[in-house]
C-alpha cells in the first residue's frame, strides 16, 4: 500500500519541480526539450534497427510494429500482438519521450532505454528471437557490419551496440512545440478558454501529483487503485514483480501524458478506450473525485493540447540479406 | 500449354520493344522513368492509407506489413503472414515499379493498382476487414474525413477514393537511377566486365524473352516450368484462376527483376531463398539449360545492378482515432 497522502504526493512533486533549474516557469509541467548530445551516426543506425523485422523470428515483428511512429509511439490496441499472434500481457507504452522515464517498462524493470531494447528481441511472448541470433542475422549482412564498425570503431558487433543504437535513435523521439509547451513559454492565446479551466482543474485536483514534469507523468511508480481498487484486465501486478516486496503489488510507472491523444486504448491493461473514460477512472480511483461532465471535458480538452510536433525523418532502407543470412522462421519450427 | 517457343518469345519481346518509341537504347531493356502526371495531394493521402493499420481488422497488418517500403516493397518471407498469423497461400510481389505491370497480383486477377489495392483489406486470410468496415473507421476521424474531400471534393469516402488514393501512391514507388540504367543512359564505366558479362549471357540464354522492358518483367504471363515442371510448395495453379483455362494452368505473370536484390525469397511460392538458386532453377526449367557456376555467378552479378533508388520519403503521421472510432479486434471475435 501507498503509505504518502495525494497532498504529501502532491507537495513532493511540486518540490521535485521547483528543484529544476531550468523550468522555464513556476508551473509542475515544463516544456518539452530539443534532445542534445546526440551521436546522429547511432541514430541513422537505430533508426533502421528499430525497422528492422530481422530481429525477430518471424522476420515480420520489428520494434515498430508495437511501438509504431506513425501512431504515436504505440499500437493503438489493447495488449500487444507478438510472435505467431501471442496476446500480450499488457499494455505497449509509447516510446515518445521515453528517454524522459525514470526507467523502462511498466513495472521499471529496466533501468533506461538500452536496458529495454534486448528485451522484446528475445521475448518469447513478442520478438521471440534471441540475441545470438538477431547478431548471427546483422553479421551476415555486409552493410550493417560496415556501418556498426563506422559507428562504434570495433570489429565484432555485439548487443551492447545493438540496444545503445536503438537507444540513441529513441532518445531523438521528443515531441516538442505542443501548444500546451507554447502556453508555458509565453504564448498566451495557445490555449482556449476550455483548455485552461482544464488544466487549472488538472492541477486542482490533484492529477498533477503524479503527471508532472518534463513528461507530464513518467517520473514516479504508483498504485493503480489508490482509493478505490482497480478491477484490472491484465494480470500484472507491476513494480512488486521486480522488488519481491508485497507493498509494491499494483504499483506502476506513471505514464506519461504527452500525446495521450494518440496513444489510446489506456492503463496498463489498454481497458479504456477514450480519455473522457480514462479520466472519469482515475478521478475516481485515484482521486476519490468523480469529474462532472462539464469538468472532465475541460480536462480531456486540456490534456489533448498535449500532443506535440511527432519524429519527423526518412522512413529507412534496410540493408539486403545475402545468401549467408539466416531466414526468418515464422511458421512451424 | 504455352505454344510459342522460346526463340518466338524472343522475337515477339524484341519486336515489341523496338517499337517502343521512346526506348533510350537497342536494349531489350529500358531504364526506369520517374513517375509523371501524378496528384501529389492524392500521393500524400494515400501514404497515409498505405501505412495506417486501421485498414485492418486487427488494427495491426497495413499495406506496408506485407510491401515494406524498408525491404525492397516484399516481407522477406516465403508467404506472408495474415490476420491471426495465418500463412498465405503465395509470395508477396513488390510494390516496387508495379505501375509498370500489365496487371496485379501473380495470376493478374486484378486488371490494376486501384483493382488490387481493394483485395486484401477484405481478404479473410489477410486484412481480414470488409470495405465497409474500413470506411466506418475512416469517416469517423475528422482529419481524414477533411483529406479525402480537399483531394476528392466529395461529400463522402468511399472505397473508390480509398483504393484510388492508395493507387496513386503506389504509382510513385518507381526505382530510377539502376546501375544498370546509368549504362543503358550511356555511362558505360557504370557496369564490371563481369556485370556486363552477365548481361550478355542473360540476353543470349532467352531470359531476356520473359524479362525484359522498362520493369524488366511484369509485361506478360508465362508457364512456370516450361521445359520441366515446377515442383511448386504452393497450391496456387495462377492464371487459370482467372481464365479458367485449363491452358493457363501455372501461368503466372513474370515478376519484374528490378531490385531483385532486395525481393527474396523468389517465386510465387517463395522457395529460392538466393538469385544463384533462382537463376539456377529458371535456366533448367524454363530454358532447358543447366548454368555453370561462373555463368551463374555473373548473371547474379548483372541482376544486382538493378536496384535503383528506393522512395525517400517522411515516414507518414496517422490522424488519431476518436471516441466514435470502431475500435480494432486483434483477438477473438
Amino acid at each position: 500500500m501507498l503509505k504518502m497522502s495525494r497532498a504529501t504526493l502532491m507537495a513532493a512533486a511540486l518540490i521535485a519541480v521547483s528543484a529544476t533549474a531550468q523550468a522555464a516557469t513556476d508551473e509542475p509541467i515544463q516544456p518539452i526539450k530539443p534532445p542534445a548530445n546526440i551521436n546522429l551516426g547511432m541514430v541513422e543506425l537505430g533508426k533502421k534497427l528499430y525497422f528492422d523485422p530481422r530481429l525477430s523470428k518471424s522476420g515480420f515483428i520489428s520494434c515498430n510494429s508495437c511501438h509504431n511512429l506513425s501512431m504515436g509511439g504505440t499500437d493503438n490496441i489493447p495488449t500487444s500482438i507478438g510472435d505467431k499472434w501471442q496476446q500480450g500481457p499488457i499494455n505497449a507504452p509509447t516510446v515518445l519521450n521515453s528517454s524522459l522515464n525514470l526507467a523502462q517498462f511498466w513495472d521499471g524493470r529496466a533501468a533506461d532505454l538500452k536496458a529495454q531494447a534486448g528485451g522484446p528481441i528475445a521475448n518469447p511472448g513478442e520478438m521471440a528471437f534471441t540475441h545470438t541470433l538477431a547478431l548471427g542475422v546483422l553479421e551476415s549482412i555486409p552493410a550493417y557490419v560496415r556501418e556498426f564498425k563506422q559507428v562504434f570503431g570495433k570489429e565484432k558487433i555485439d548487443i551492447d551496440q545493438v540496444t545503445l543504437a536503438i537507444a540513441e535513435f529513441e532518445k531523438t523521439l521528443v515531441t516538442p512545440n505542443a501548444r500546451f509547451d507554447q502556453w508555458l513559454l509565453g504564448k498566451k492565446d495557445a490555449l482556449s478558454a476550455d483548455e485552461l479551466a482544464g488544466y487549472k482543474l488538472f492541477k486542482e485536483s490533484g492529477c498533477v501529483a503524479c503527471h508532472n514534469g518534463e513528461a507530464v507523468g513518467g517520473n514516479s511508480f504508483q498504485k493503480m487503485g489508490l482509493v478505490e481498487p482497480y478491477k484490472a484486465k491484465s494480470a500484472a501486478e507491476g513494480r512488486s514483480a521486480v522488488t519481491g516486496k508485497d507493498a509494491d503489488r499494483f504499483n506502476f510507472k506513471v505514464p506519461t501524458l504527452r500525446n495521450v491523444e494518440m496513444t489510446y486504448p489506456y492503463f496498463h491493461d489498454g481497458a479504456a478506450n477514450t480519455l473522457t473514460e480514462a479520466v472519469d477512472t482515475m478521478g475516481r480511483l485515484q482521486l476519490g473525485k468523480k469529474f462532472t461532465k462539464d469538468e472532465n471535458a475541460k480536462i480531456v480538452a486540456f490534456l489533448k493540447t498535449l500532443t506535440g510536433d511527432q519524429p519527423s525523418f526518412t522512413l529507412p532502407i534496410l540493408p539486403p540479406s545475402t545468401d549467408s543470412t539466416p531466414r526468418p522462421t515464422p511458421f512451424g519450427k
